[in-house]
């Protein structure tokens, strides 16, 4: 059929179970062939394909409520409820979002992009339900990966308590973003070796039953081994402990065991769990085969051969000179370890588990833990390298103010994907970090001009006492020359990169080259402007800040970065302590706005953060200022 | 003996179970005296004396190394580590703290405050150990409400995943703060419940064995039913399933079953769960008898008659004004429910719970799922109302973030215990909030001058759309009038308190009185100060902003949170944004420091939140003014 003109999901009530596989195939070539142009969250979406349709079958959207967990694996749902037609412009500027967006969907209820949101929602959803007294159900799927985030489990634990009517499908796909860690991994394993849960119950029920004298025996602790039996085979009990009617494993990907099960619990009474076995990248070779997460998420790519279609001869990404620098630096400091939160592969931590495997923690969707493991790592002299991205070190808050800054340890953060990230969109972008750190006591806050700066700055983090972090953007870096030695940089050190009298231009990071390009267009209209890499965000080279107020000259901040409470606010902050007056400050940076998916140029564009209004307010700060004088 | 003789915990070696039994009676005596004079978290530690007594005789502290999670439980420790001498001074200015603190002693080897952090931080130190091949042994000691907490969930199951040997001490005291919620928490009930488990363990195998024909029968399952008839009786099976070794119950006032157990411990390999009943407030009446948390943390009391010793005729708590005006509104509005993570108790929400207690919702310690529920329940057109202390809500930012204000939801956010809070110290010093939201896109945030605007700003977050927030402090009200009616206040909208063209000073909350102080002061110089109540922090009132700055008038800034990022800053901005210059603006508030604990007037003075130092700035910026003119 022609899934474009899906309106809604209601065409799926009277197809036969032959017509589903047969859409299920049509959706699956769909996918493959728009995402091998637009990229995206191939993977996760290829392996729901029967789940999702089989949820709509089943259920009554938008009246029942489906809740995906983290979101990339919603594609799906998209398609059937209407918006494949918007496939083109997915992740693209003012395109189809990648995750569920509640402004393009009455189905899409809740919108996530950060991961383990969905439990905590639906118990909120069911509270609001059963207040209300409507019947609707509440469906979060939610991953394997997903489950080990703290919040998730919290929520796990409450609704069980609570016994509210929540269906929760367990989207077990053996492999969340990298190989998933922790015990409940083993847990999740043991179930989907141990066969069809409710036939074995049954038969060892009946089996203990027929041997003579046991149930005498055992009388004191009947109900209690009544209990215990139930998990004899299958190791349901983890879920069924915490007050969930588990079902399960079910195959994700046949409809008959599906619709049954999904039958069967709408049926039932308090919360159930689902636990769905399928296969991430189902149906496209190169993303069934993939072990490490390649097909995660994509850009565009050859169907045929599943390469990916790429600039030639780009340099590394950041997070690959991140890590190599760490990696390097650990070889010959064994109190260098590395943390990641899930995210090996996308903070290209692939040499250092390669060369140190014993040195490398990957402790799954975790970031709370994964923070204050490294404080307590430090606390025993060790020097803790945490990888983790901006978005997502939000959800270590707490742990970086409490446990890290608060005790004074020697952990080093490395901020990734700080700045705008461009198609994930507004739950992902890195714009937050100045602003919820730059106030924590005793951290140092960095980020490099470009690569071999950066390099440094590893070496300056692991030389350094106490914590300190360092942002860098998603992306490659420059294909600078990398100095061969590793420097030590002056905590606080900021350096001049170009002279200039009547204006200064106190920028770090990503915005350094339209900075400097600005300057130099300036330059030829007379206009002389310094352009200062500010390299240390906290603590600002106070020396440097002195002189320059001294002199009056007009200062522009700039920043890839929230402007309440970040760094032109540092910057007028001190100003106002030290009590210069009369000189001009203006800041450019992030407005108070969420700022949503698209390429990043034409967001920057959107927000005015450019070459040309750089120089707009530059020529206005130097007319502003002959004027007066 | 005299406890203030100890030196440090050597000494118990050579202790016989009566000796000990006659040191536990000695220092819950002491206990009970001391707290009674200082106040402090009397019964935890009275839960512990046995525990505590029990760790330091079979392990060797500071090489083994115990983190008391939360750490309000630490007082017995702290006894038998040298410091008995110093409880006098207890949660006062410069003297013990009331945690663990590192450079109060070697054996405090882990900071606490927050709850749920010491899994992790143990994992941190196993693996540090591990790398390091020493031998030490890694002893976390965590309540059974601090295990709902999700990064405690996280650690647990990355510590079973990785098999470290950390021996967790399960303090089960049947009540955390609050009675304790969960499934997690009926697991631990069921455990309560069903004897000791290795008895059981081994009874139920031993009698399975000797049914004839059993093992053939389920021979194709046995390893599996081995697993499972491990858990049959008791059902330690939740963390063994999770990878650990499970010993318990254990009764955690029995000397002799702590010794074996602990010692057993030790013995095994991986990860053990010591499972130890304690009864909170053990030993002492009035606090053994209490059954929802008035005894937690006390102020002084009366030892003999237990009644506490309160200021006679002080005001409602600002958290029972809060509160009951929600619950007043909620009597009217089915939308309004009220949820607190773990705190019923300090957030005096005793009145909603008896009029309406289906609609509200203590999810135990576990603010990001308190909060996203928030946001869930509000995506179907309820009004929550969250209540939590403002240093627990930095554990909720990105959900705050992500959840909260990017999908901009009806959730109104009472962040109680905002600035500085005293004796909790430095963990729970409530000064990080507003620079933690004031960048958040779509919050409103505001703090009331009394609390009778207080009761009309829970008014206005009722009737306002989107998120919204009102911090208010620790303590108790001003006893002013209160309106009968109910206001709604104009967001954004500031007020002039006092008139004045000398100089204004921009505050809110509890700084208000001591400017209001300072200008009377000065007033009687000839200097006329202006002062506002800026009681909305974001959004500010632009109005008269513009009006302010046209007028020139120099501006001080007070408020009693951090500076960076703060209130202050946000004048700044919008000075630097409005291009304003010529202006004075000073700030005054918390520096870029940890507050330890103590009297918060002593703490002001400290950081020079006074109003003398008010005087002296506004003295100085008056002079500088005239001089210039």
């Amino acid at each position: 059929m022609d899934l474009t003109s899906i309106q809604n999901p209601s065409f799926l009530k009277n197809k036969s179970i032959k017509q589903l596989e047969q859409l299920s195939k049509e959706i699956r070539e769909f996918l493959i062939q728009q995402l091998s142009e637009t990229g995206g969250h191939i993977a996760p979406n290829l392996g729901v394909v029967e789940l999702t349709i089989a949820l709509h079958k089943v259920f009554n959207s938008p009246k029942d409520k489906f809740l995906w967990d983290v979101g990339h694996q919603s594609y799906v749902h998209k398609i059937l409820t209407g918006r494949a037609k918007e496939f083109p412009t997915l992740r693209q500027y003012k395109g189809l979002c990648g995750f569920p967006k509640r402004n393009e969907s009455e189905h899409d209820v809740w919108e996530t992009g950060h991961s383990s949101t969905s439990l905590s929602a639906a118990m909120g959803m069911a509270i609001a339900r059963d207040l209300k007294k409507t019947k609707e159900c509440i469906i979060p799927i939610i991953g394997d990966g997903a489950l080990t985030g703290g919040m998730a489990l919290e929520a796990l634990n409450h609704i069980g308590h609570e016994k509210k009517d929540i269906i929760v499908i367990l989207n077990d796909n053996e492999m969340s973003i990298a190989p998933n860690v922790g015990a409940l991994h083993n847990v999740l394993g043991r179930l989907r070796t141990t066969g069809h849960y409710r036939w074995a119950k049954g038969e060892v029920e009946s089996m203990i039953k027929k041997i003579p004298g046991i149930g005498e025996k055992l009388s004191s602790t009947s109900k209690k081994l009544k209990d215990g039996l139930k998990y004899v085979v299958s190791s349901g009990m983890f879920f069924e402990e915490l007050g969930f009617t588990y079902f399960g494993p079910v195959d994700g990907h046949d409809f008959e065991s599906l619709f049954e099960n999904l039958e069967y619990a709408k049926k039932t009474k308090g919360p159930v769990l689902i636990h769905v076995l399928t296969k991430k990248g189902k149906g496209y070779n190169p993303a069934e085969s993939d072990e490490i997460g390649t097909w995660h998420g994509t850009g565009p790519y050859k169907v045929e051969s599943g390469k990916m279609i790429k600039p030639v001869n780009s340099p590394p990404a950041w997070s690959k000179l991140v890590s190599d620098t760490v990696l390097r630096l650990a070889e010959k400091d064994e109190r260098i370890v590395a943390i990641t939160p899930a995210m090996p592969v996308g903070s290209k931590l692939e040499n250092f588990q390669e060369k140190l495997p014993d040195r490398i923690f990957d402790v799954g969707i975790a970031e709370q833990h994964a923070t204050t493991m490294a404080a307590g790592l430090a606390t025993q002299g060790m020097k803790p390298f945490l990888a983790i991205y901006s978005t997502f070190l939000q959800r270590a808050y707490d742990q970086v103010v409490h446990d890290v800054c608060r005790q004074n340890l020697d952990v080093f953060i490395g901020i990734d994907r700080a700045g705008l990230v461009g198609a994930d969109g507004e739950t992902h972008q890195g714009v937050f970090d100045i602003a919820f750190l730059r106030h924590i006591p005793n951290l140092v806050l960095m980020m490099p001009k470009d690569e071999n700066e950066g390099q440094h700055m590893v070496n300056t983090a692991f030389k350094h006492s106490g914590p300190i972090a360092m942002r860098f953007p998603r992306g490659n870096g420059y294909g600078v020359p990398m100095d061969p030695e590793l420097k030590e940089l002056p905590i606080g050190s900021w350096e001049v990169l170009k002279n200039g009298s009547d204006a200064v231009i106190l920028t770090f990071g990503t915005t350094i080259p339209m900075a400097l390009e600005a300057a130099n267009i300036l330059e030829q209209e007379g206009k002389s402007i310094r352009v200062v890499n500010a390299r240390f965000i906290k603590p600002m080279d106070t020396a440097m800040l002195h002189d320059l107020f001294k002199e009056g000259i007009p200062i522009l901040t700039i920043e890839e970065a929230v402007l309440q409470g970040g760094f032109g606010s540092a910057v007028l902050e001190f100003a106002s302590t030290n009590e210069y007056e009369n000189v001009k400050v203006r800041r450019m940076g992030i407005p108070d706005e969420y700022i949503e998916h698209g390429e990043v140029d034409k967001l920057l564009e959107e927000i005015g953060l450019t070459k040309e209004e750089i120089i707009s307010n530059l020529r206005k700060m130097v007319a502003q200022t002959a004027k007066r004088m």
